[in-house]
């Protein structure tokens, strides 16, 4: 992403950007807060898998826009040179929908869905993190993700039969 | 990470540098291409949650190199201008990773201790993503991650009792 293509996008010049915001960071990190101020997290209904899937849905969404991935990847790449950008976007971005997925386990957990050693950030994180690895694999993001991560987190992959052989 | 930096450390000048790397991608590249070559999966046991504990551990260890985050973030950053980073980076790390935890898998799956709709890119994609997820959201990654990442993919963490009575 050049500062080219975003005075293109946004019918000014580079130089009228560059007045406005100081560092390439500071116009990312602008945009990183005005996508989250036009977004709206979707409202829990108590069920968990349906709660789960529609807030991936919504990462989903937001994620495919096309500079999404090239965003957090800057963010990442300049965290010793411009930190701003990383804190940025963890606080507009990541950490309410980690609270908000948080929220929906926790939740669950007082109603005794889940098991009682569950580590519910280890669940945010496969659950989120599950797009990042494809999306750093170069893997298109399989039809139904949202759905199909959310029942393999909730219900895991080895067989009954050998878990129970197995412990 | 600057090209300051990386002349610093390799007891060189910038103009040296350039010389031999076109570009900051081109070197990024060239490092990722040396620092595969100097490491070695371990080898497959045939037990899944061990095999699947040590390719995590190897995982982690790459990763808690300094640069291996902003590394990863440049080449998504750079994905559109500079397209042989994350190319490189796809090729001779992230690809031979995935092939090996999906291969143990594949192996598991063949003496039937996974369940019949296993989704095996999706949980490779889980048992990585879950470390990336931490990354960018800031946190420190848990303690014995491998191990509890890996036992929370393989037996999930919906409780028994709920999901008979759900389904």
């Amino acid at each position: 992403m050049s500062l080219d293509d975003v005075a293109t996008a946004a019918h000014t010049t580079r130089a009228t950007i560059y007045l406005r915001y100081p560092s390439k960071a500071a116009l990312a990190a602008a945009a990183i807060v005005h996508a989250r101020s036009t977004s709206v997290l979707p409202p829990a209904t108590g069920d968990l898998r349906q709660d789960l899937v529609a807030q991936l849905r919504h990462f989903q969404e937001s994620m495919a826009a096309p500079y999404s991935l090239p965003i957090i990847g800057a963010a990442l790449a300049e965290e010793h040179t411009a930190p701003e950008l990383l804190a940025a976007l963890r606080e507009h971005v990541v950490a309410s929908r980690r609270q908000m997925l948080r929220s929906l386990l926790q939740q669950a957990q007082s109603r005794d869905e889940l098991v009682p050693l569950v580590d519910i950030d280890l669940a945010v994180a496969q659950l989120v993190g599950s797009y990042y690895a494809f999306s750093i694999a170069g893997d298109l993001i399989p039809p139904n993700w949202s759905e199909r991560i959310v029942d393999q987190v909730l219900t895991g992959i080895v067989s009954d039969a050998f878990e129970h052989q197995e412990r």
